[in-house]
């Protein structure tokens, strides 16, 4: 099990950015994600990376922005095999937002579990291509 | 840079921990931090980790769950010189709660830095003993 990314909400990719800079971040990659209406500047920490997200359409990350503000979005977590996982969290419980996985990014296969089981934590599975 | 945990504020620290191995994770350290007023459960991801956090006496994380519920209350990185990162931090004008280092968890040297200036993410610096 590892940490694939910290995803952060934000208003503004490019102040974001200059702000994280000044922390010693650096900006690795950046590209839209069209399917889930954002435009996503990641840097890398070590194994894992943090991602500043900016929602170009109207979205769940617009909606969190509207009603929370800027600030962690979700945790991203790397799993072997997507369905294993799901199947064992449903029989243990936890509520899905996804019970299939869908596309991700890069070629990603991905899955939320509902913050509500969470702790108040949407974590995000990630299973990576083959 | 690597990241040291991300920390999540819960009411209960049992059924915070179930619920996390539904998803495998798996408890590696638990303990009481008297300073921060907090009881940890940390719960190894690959070079990072995820800290389940319990109040145990009034203190911010105890304001934040009365706030804000149970969720991400911070991000922690790992730096090589804490000194030299605050004094970097600041000269790009991000605001420090946290001047001058203090001691943390085993020996740890951490400083936070305040959510405003990173977009709403309370972020920890992290100095491991050498």
């Amino acid at each position: 099990m590892k940490l694939a990314h910290i995803g952060i909400a934000v208003n503004d990719l490019d102040a974001a950015l200059k702000d994280y800079e000044s922390l010693g971040f650096r900006q690795h990659q950046r590209g839209f994600v069209e399917e889930q209406k954002v435009e996503v500047i990641s840097m890398e920490v070590g194994e894992s990376s943090i991602e500043l997200i900016r929602p170009t359409a109207e979205g769940a990350v617009s909606k969190f922005l509207a009603s929370k503000g800027e600030g962690i979005h979700h945790l991203a977590i790397k799993v072997d095999d997507i369905e294993k996982a799901l199947v064992g969290a449903k029989a243990k419980g936890l509520r899905l937002i996804d019970e299939r996985p869908r596309l991700g990014f890069g070629g990603n296969r991905i899955a939320f579990v509902h913050p509500s089981g969470m702790h108040g934590v949407l974590v995000e599975l990630v299973e990576e291509p083959k």
